[in-house]
């Protein structure tokens, strides 16, 4: 019952007495208790609270009272955004002791639409590098891909409709690609960032995981304010009106260092949408991709330098090895090579702007290959981190599975700013991608 | 005759057939062939092209033809923005060899709405701390302030009734100050900084010095890209119909630290302001202005020495020694405490805001002092670069003289983004200073 929904359609079957707010939340409760365990998605789950919630919100939809788009609507929440007297781990136990006094403002904005705060979901350390504990559903000595770990899986799963995650490098992409979920990262500096412990100002991006674009549209006009007045009445995009989108496909870098098996799913989507009316043109990189990796990589390490130096390296044996490596790296980089990087973030932005003159929307695979088979790594971020250093808006639609039975993933970027655009053609993507695959794990 | 009008008085009169454009531009041309020999404020004037410019306004008057809201007014340009086809030396032989290819955009919405480029006014180097060599007009053993020294003096002068500045620290603010001048910097990022040499990215405000608010208003609008249909249609507010503003003077560190003279100017600036109906309360600082002055230097340190890498530290001798200290010590500073500065800068942005729900604008003397007797230093912008450093709009109003016989400022910050409210309110406030000062030199 959990997956066969969207958000809109559980809004309307509790309207039409088909099922209750509490039933939809004892289903999502009921596929925690069966695969958990196994999967490890959550660091907590709220659930004699959410199961006051649920009763309050059918009460008061009996009374006739709407609570917002959201009502009822069980949410997943990275273990790195303050949830009012829940800790904040961020995946270490050197926060320990932490408590949120308070929501942060994308928590309070979901749970002022009715949203119901089911748990926390589990982030790799400081939503960094090293592996989580947390298991890819589709196969369990697969990696779920990281930072946002636990949020892909339990949607994968439909433990939860929606999820909360966020993205430094490709901390939504590639879980969701992986997990074979719809992960949506928003236009740098959209959504507030307070509240949510950082990994790099420049680079941070909350964002939401889901398992179709219609729920996450619908979450995103709540988390951009733009509140609904009543439940099932926000805006929502009929996929025949929209106009097929002209795409650039990237084959430098992306296409061209994509594993045969991403690859061949992403030429059979991209085939998919050319049948269906999308123009999709051959673009190339501006110059200033060529660097782009590497100065990525110096502003997140000396933000994340900055933000842990009360702690590191101080206290060096609670970090993983990878994020020591990181901070290490941080505290090594003169000021003048880490405004240099900010001086070309700020370029490449600007360049890759003209390239939205030529098409609507770029599209690359979401990763250069399927979840690999190890819990040792997450994965690779390469294919998103250009997006996240751009702050441009991107959405991962899965498209396939590859000879592995692995999901694959279409990364589609829209221009800065042009959020809703983005998600518009998502929809209309998403209707002709046709995909219809769950976990193998617990059906 | 260049010193009694107002931009649009010029206008009024030209069209009025009082006088010609060229006429006016003649003026403008006797002022600084009188006096240009002892206050060395130009690096250049285009004295040919300015008389072929304002001969051809005046015919297009003549035929009825309106080219913008400045047409024929003479504008010098500080010698940090490029102006097609002048070099742009930045007050350094290291760029001998730069010819702009193009004019800045600020200067091409200048030129797009009439105006003339008169010529370039005199930097210090790169905009920063070795003084020029240009002499204050009200007393020539003192400095003009810097670095838009040329920028001022000329205003001073009446050599040209408008000028481009910029700035970092107090590169307008102060110089306006000192030479007894309408200096108005506007929130950061409202101008594009394309084409104009810079100091610090995170610092760095194009702005404009003229000798009245009007003035100011008129080729701000302009510079916005609120191009006015027609020469003196511009909009213009009439101060009758302003309110009175709540003013929060800032006691802490400004009235306090400010020398005796520049403390009486002001008190007695605040007292007509008070007695013409506005409030002035006492305001206490956010507790993060403890650092702003440590952490401006970091970022203006770091960012220089970015840009500057290229030819420092190998070619050193060619920097002034300023410069250099400031070049080294950029080059030293490790990034983390670079990303602290900035982070800082955020929060600082952040609390100044707050102190804008009390009052309506903040009040400061513009200088802790007045121009200091000598030309070995271009003072002291203590009392600026923290709005650099917050990136809010401030305008500096002469108020009166100090003791010594040279001038006095108030300076006025508005709250980020309410550049237009702070010139009426300024507007306001000047026609209850009642400044009607000119240089002693060359009467």
């Amino acid at each position: 019952m959990t997956r066969d929904h969207t958000l809109s359609n559980v809004s309307e079957k509790v309207r039409s007495g088909k099922f209750s707010f509490e039933d939809y939340l004892s289903a999502c409760l009921q596929r925690i208790g069966d695969n958990e365990e196994r999967v490890q998605a959550w660091v907590c789950v709220n659930e004699a609270v959410a199961h006051r919630q649920a009763k309050a919100m059918d009460q008061a939809l009996s009374s006739g009272i709407s609570l917002g788009p959201l009502q009822g609507i069980p949410v997943a929440v990275k273990d790195i955004f303050d949830v009012a007297g829940l800790p904040t781990l961020a995946g270490s136990e050197l926060r320990s002791d932490h408590i949120a006094s308070a929501d942060a403002p994308v928590v309070r904005r979901l749970r002022a639409a009715g949203a119901i705060i089911l748990g926390k979901t589990v982030t790799t350390q400081f939503a960094c590098f090293d592996p989580s504990v947390t298991h890819n559903p589709w196969n369990l000595s697969h990696t779920p891909g990281g930072s946002s770990s636990g949020s892909a899986a339990a949607v994968a799963l439909g433990m939860s409709p929606l999820a909360l995650g966020s993205q430094t490098g490709g901390s939504i992409t590639r879980p969701a690609s992986y997990c074979g979920v719809v992960g949506f990262k928003p236009t740098w500096g959209t959504l507030p960032g307070a509240g949510i412990v950082p990994v790099s100002y420049h680079l941070d991006h909350p964002g939401l995981l889901a398992r179709s674009v219609a729920d996450i549209k619908l979450a995103f006009d709540v988390l951009q304010g733009y509140r609904s007045p009543s439940i099932g009445t926000a805006p929502s995009l009929s996929t025949a009106q929209a106009k097929p989108p002209i795409l650039g496909l990237l084959d430098e870098y992306f296409m061209e260092t994509a594993d045969e098996q991403v690859r061949q799913a992403t030429l059979a989507a991209v085939e998919r949408l050319r049948s269906a009316g999308a123009i999709v043109n051959r673009l190339q990189l501006p110059k200033s991709f060529a660097v782009v990796h590497r100065n990525h990589k110096v502003i997140m390490a000396v933000e994340a330098a900055e933000y842990h130096a009360p702690w590191f390296p101080g206290r060096r044996e609670m970090y993983g090895k990878h994020l020591q490596a990181l901070l290490d790296m941080g505290h090594s980089i003169p000021a003048t090579e880490y405004a240099a990087a900010l001086a070309h973030q700020r370029l490449f932005r600007q360049e890759l702007s003209g390239v939205f003159q030529q098409v609507d929307f770029l599209i690359t695979p979401s990763t250069s290959d399927t979840a690999p088979g190890t819990l040792e790594t997450t994965g690779d971020p390469r294919f998103n981190s250009p997006f996240s250093y751009a702050g441009t808006p991107t959405i991962s639609l899965p498209c396939g599975l590859g000879g592995n039975g692995m999901p694959c993933s279409l990364q589609i970027i829209g221009p800065g700013g042009k959020d809703l655009k983005l998600l518009e053609a998502a929809q209309w993507c998403e209707s002709h991608l046709k995909w219809n695959h769950r976990p193998g794990l617990c059906v």
